[in-house]
């Protein structure tokens, strides 16, 4: 999808909260600041966010000189997710539908997006659980998702973000593993689950793990590298978790299924429901033309 | 006070906002956008923010060729006070403490602010009034307020917003109303009161009313005119409403009532309070230097 104007507020926001993050210098944050806004000015707003935010924290990156500023928030959110994960599993377990109760909680670790909220507490995280146990969701998509799992040969999962890969891994442990490559970004941007976090969340035990190549926080196929491109095309289920891998994959010439909380308005706009609702999607090629169910 | 990094995702939603009021057409929409940020790198941010957001509207008018963008929600937001106004007025003079009662409903009113908030609803507006009645307010300044307009001489009122000067007529109809004078814009901008809304409240029948000359969303004293700033020297009473007035002037040398509801989280962190709160300051000069009472 293509940016829309009220993201630019949203980048201004982000762009400041990452420069405050890295540095308490506030000559920076002011030089960052106005760097950033210049950036933007100059940007094609045909490409989508997460192309954007790539490039104003490469800048940010630049002008700070620190390579991965969101590190200590990442390493907090995987032990908060770390933490809830045995009784998690348990209700997992104890559901009468293990992979849609895991599939819901999934969902709920999406509010984990660092890039949205910085200041997000443990009490939201909480409420997003509680709530992703009868909160609606689309009862067909959930049943076409359910039955492509057996019959799929290769399933790629996308993941979004650190401490949200936790909850990812209650939905990996209801597939045959064996099938799966979980997929991280290749260098660390905002919140966004790296290899290490992976490794943290014991992902890389469970399944294959594979970075992408790419520092955007979505997943900008051009960008990638060769191997998870080839992945990526032999793959006949790909699962693309958060709004970043939405952003970048809506209009992509693949059968997709997207899980995610829509966190923001022109998100929820583009799918037609309230901001903070959970998403599951399933886009539908037909005819080169991108459809969803 | 000076303008805050963080006001700048706030002037780029505001010029959104405003862009949109004025056209649909969305190629003018990217055209403001990119020149509001290209303009806010350029900028100096000692300036207060409505300093900065007077030359952000100045370029949004030149832009779109559109005058008065607000002009029809400034109609609906005075047509919504005024009917509301007999049953408040009614409140008021029912009340145990008229004068206070007035004060607190002059503030709830403050709460139509276009430039924090466009899609402001009816009910949020009612929401802010139950509430006034019984929110905290600083005993101590109330009586001093109290106190000081049988003793003063000439009383400036600065209004804000269009709508919320009906709410302030309620405050100046509990004052003799031959020593006030009530202050709008000299031009629009975004929903600041101008003549047009003082005669459309009422103001105009019942006291003094002038402009201060100036198309600033607050009151930025070397922009107005000298009959302004004429009357601001020689007033001995200064009630300044709302955020953009006390941007503007709470480090200028004189004797102030600052009356509003906080906002945003940079006002509400200078002012040392909760976002929402309703606020009554008095500006305390000695020495050269103003402190807060």
């Amino acid at each position: 999808m293509r940016t829309y104007l009220d993201c630019i507020p949203c980048f201004a926001r982000q762009a400041l909260d990452s420069a405050r993050l890295e540095t308490e210098d506030r000559r920076i944050h002011e030089q960052v600041m106005r760097d950033t806004l210049s950036l933007i000015t100059r940007m094609d707003f045909r490409q989508s966010p997460p192309a954007m935010a790539q490039k104003i924290h490469r800048l940010i990156r630049d002008r700070t000189g620190v390579h991965d500023p969101y590190r200590d928030l990442k390493h907090r959110f995987n032990k908060m997710a770390l933490d809830l994960y045995p009784e998690l599993s348990r209700r997992v377990e104890a559901s009468a539908d293990p992979f849609e109760t895991a599939l819901r909680l999934a969902i709920a670790g999406n509010i984990i997006d660092l890039g949205v909220k910085t200041g997000l507490s443990e009490a939201q995280i909480q409420k997003a659980i509680n709530r992703s146990f009868t909160a609606p969701l689309h009862t067909e998509i959930v049943r076409q998702l359910t039955d492509a799992i057996p019959s799929a040969k290769q399933i790629l999962y996308l993941g979004d973000n650190a401490g949200e890969i936790v909850f990812d891994r209650l939905l990996i442990e209801q597939m045959p593993r064996e099938k799966v490559t979980f997929v991280v970004r290749g260098q660390p941007v905002i919140n966004d689950a790296t290899i290490e976090d992976a490794r943290i969340a014991g992902l890389t035990d469970i399944v294959t793990v594979i970075e992408n190549g790419s520092d955007a926080p979505g997943t900008i196929l051009e960008d990638c590298s060769q191997e998870f491109r080839d992945r990526f095309e032999q793959a006949d289920l790909v699962i693309a978790k958060g709004q970043g891998n939405y952003e970048t994959l809506s209009d992509v010439d693949k059968n997709i299924f997207f899980i995610l909380k829509a966190k923001c308005t022109v998100i929820a706009r583009g799918l037609g429901c309230e901001v903070g609702e959970m998403i599951l999607r399933k886009s539908k090629v037909s005819g080169g033309v991108v459809h969803f169910a």
